[in-house]
């Protein structure tokens, strides 16, 4: 594929060094973290505006040709490969902090910013942005997947905490989803609409965020347990209590295995949790007691807890350690790590029958789990240049997907459909609303440019 | 207005008896609580199942007649009044409460089951659903208008309780427009499309709901002040301080004079802050002592707080009385409620600069407000059978309107467009916007036919 000249033409007109159809710049852009073939876009626009944003989108509309938001490229499901060739438009030079309102508890900010990069410019506001996918992903990419991590439990994730958005629409037409308002009865929700539409509605240039005042106190505690089991009943009875614990993260014993290679600890090797706790000195050490107990009545061991920084970060330098010590297990394979979340009550029976299904698959998949939320992940270390090993690893994810949404749960909780998950939007739906999806898309977008072969499977 | 005759026989031949155009009905499903004048369907269906609404939808759509929801004719904006005529379905019977999943902390029922019906059901649990909005509204009816209420500070709106609905649409089709996933990134967040979309793109039939453990402790406080900025200041270090606050109720004072004359009680007639705070024994009581000091601060007068449930209630008494208290100010007139809801840092100067409105105009409008959320109601008593004065009331909603648009909020913070206020929402989201909204409508329901003449102005 190429640009119409006319195109390229006038891009490069607009936008001089900003436009480039370099094959390294196209490649760059062409790929994310997840274990699909790259596809490059035909060019790339670096945009540093609104206005940018919508002049090229108004160009490419014109010869309706795709055009690809690109925020950091850590999508993991193929979000920005240019499967219909178009523009690439990098939004990372949007980075700019607009607006921090510590008495509305809000900051606007350009696409581009990161989330750690919003943290830092909080310093010493007494604020925080909670949202942590792991990534440091740009806060407009983690708005159009509807992304969350370790702290979605407490603080929720992308769909909660974007209080408004600038879009540029389909025609290069600039809206503003809403007021800053912190909450409204007026009219269709735009903003939750937007947020996680993959850039496939239209493209998010600027959002303004919730904020948070940081914890008088945190606290962190480590349990290790004697089973999965246990350990999710643990999880279970949190939650059910009402605790309002901050993060609550699952390993299971591969995973542990994983990190002691990696990091030359001696940790047990066995189902581990790991447990944040937000509040006031007292709240936080009565939240880390009642959890203690529960822990103790599921055979939980080696019960740890900490409320100094750096034994806080000791405690939980482990679950920080694992993606990158699990990729370890295996060097050279990539990991197609799944993403099914699932009603708590089905947590237990889901992870057993997945664990049962890897065993007798021979597969090496450690788990990771955003276990307050429901939601887990298998790291499948595959070796890419092997067709049967992926094969084999695409067919468990497929029964782990049926055996998810079996359960009332969702093919992703956090990753987004992108291009791999497209085939479950049926299954988790049904065809009738995914009717309603594509005449959304259809009435938004109706040459199909925006994000062309993203979340709505092929008809 | 009247039904095609075809239209009449098929849906009194499916619906027998619970099909009615008897006159007394009909009038009875045309007016709400709102000051709007009646305008009744042309005929009542009661429905008893997700079935019997599509039955009835499809068959309206044959005839492209309109079809308007019902449930318990509480709204203030005029959300249910047949202003094209057509066929209102009353879903008051579909108040079955379908499945209680205490280990997931979540519920689905039929639409027409209330809030307070749902809570009853819930005895024994050790659950409750927290969205009041003051009237017994049912839950269809309260998604539809992404109501909140006096808890929505701490536990959100409608917006975020609702897991997922089931939906009929335009042309009787059913969906289900998400999994019971407490989150998912799995396409177009349809749940937050419906939830708010007042009947004008589907029909709620069921919905799934978030519960939350009954706090192991609950504590109330009262306190009054010398003025409504020193209240509002309070409100805004609360919220700051993250003090995790159930409730934060305003009064201002004419509607405590309302108060004492409803209730013979001698309280101070001054601004008052009602507080409720959910938590542990030690929580509560760390909350409330924080609370006080902050008041305390800013001249807060006659601090009170209590514990135990019977005193609790006494000290929330006069905020629940208000609103009829607030009526009885003047015997024979309506309220014309506003409904307004900023950020935060701009409640002191919006409410200031709406009290200088207000004694300009001399209008009688006593103050009730969520001010933990920015969100605040004026009273406006008024004789509908005073043009002058009616005319006054609304020349001085859609100044308070302008002034909350300028401070970055929105017209409506919980009760909905419905027919008063479709003339704001050009102003507050802008054509293009509002463009998004109509191609939403047109797609989703291409006849016009779902509750037509709602939310959107007339172009």
């Amino acid at each position: 594929m190429s640009l119409p000249v006319s195109l390229a033409e006038a891009l490069a007109a607009r936008f001089g060094s900003r436009f480039s159809t370099a094959e390294a710049v196209r490649e760059h852009h062409g790929k994310d973290e997840s274990s699909l073939a790259p596809q490059p876009p035909d060019a790339v626009v670096f945009a540093e505006s609104t206005a940018e944003v919508a002049a090229t989108v108004r160009l490419c509309a014109a010869r309706a040709t795709p055009v690809i938001a690109y925020g950091t490229g850590t999508s993991l499901e193929g979000h920005l490969l240019a499967v219909r060739g178009g523009v690439c438009i990098d939004l990372s030079g949007m980075n700019q902090v607009l607006a921090t309102r510590p008495e509305d508890l809000d900051a606007t900010v350009q696409a581009g910013v990161t989330r750690k990069q919003l943290n830092a410019s909080l310093h010493g506001t007494g604020l925080f942005f909670p949202i942590d996918p792991g990534a440091d992903a740009s806060l407009g990419g983690m708005a159009a997947t509807r992304a969350s991590g370790t702290n979605a439990v407490r603080y929720g994730t992308m769909r909660e905490n974007v209080i408004a958005a600038t879009v540029v629409l389909a025609d290069g037409r600039v809206i503003q989803t809403g007021s800053r308002a912190r909450k409204s009865s007026a009219g269709y929700d735009l903003t939750r609409l937007f947020v996680g539409s993959e850039g496939t509605l239209g493209i998010i240039t600027e959002l303004t965020v919730r904020l948070y005042p940081i914890p008088e106190a945190i606290s962190s505690a480590v349990c290790t347990f004697p089973s999965l089991d246990e350990a999710v009943a643990t999880v279970i009875e949190t939650i059910q209590l009402g605790i309002p614990v901050a993060r609550i993260e699952l390993l299971d014993a591969l995973a542990l295995t994983a990190i002691n290679r990696h990091s030359k600890t001696s940790l047990r090797e066995a189902p581990t949790l790991f447990f944040e706790f937000h509040g006031s000195p007292a709240g936080v050490e009565e939240q880390a007691r009642t959890v203690q107990n529960l822990a103790a009545a599921h055979g939980g061991q080696d019960f740890d807890w900490a409320t100094h920084p750096e034994d806080r970060s000791r405690l939980w330098q482990a679950r920080h350690d694992a993606y990158y010590a699990c990729l370890g297990l295996r060097p050279g394979a990539r990991s197609l790590t799944t993403d099914v979340c699932v009603p708590i009550s089905q947590l237990a029976a889901c992870i057993r029958d997945t664990q049962t299904d890897l065993a007798a698959h021979q597969l090496t998949a450690p788990l990771v789990g955003h276990v307050g939320d429901g939601n887990f992940h298998l790291l499948l270390l595959t070796d890419p240049d092997n067709p049967q090993e992926m094969e084999a690893a695409r067919a468990f994810s497929n029964r782990l997907v049926e055996r998810a949404l079996a359960a009332g749960g969702t093919c992703t909780g956090e990753h987004g459909v992108g291009l791999g998950k497209r085939k479950y939007l049926a299954r988790e739906y049904g065809d009738d609303a995914l009717d309603v999806m594509r005449a959304i898309k259809q009435a938004l977008d109706p040459q199909d440019i925006l994000n062309p072969g993203k979340i709505l499977p092929d008809t």
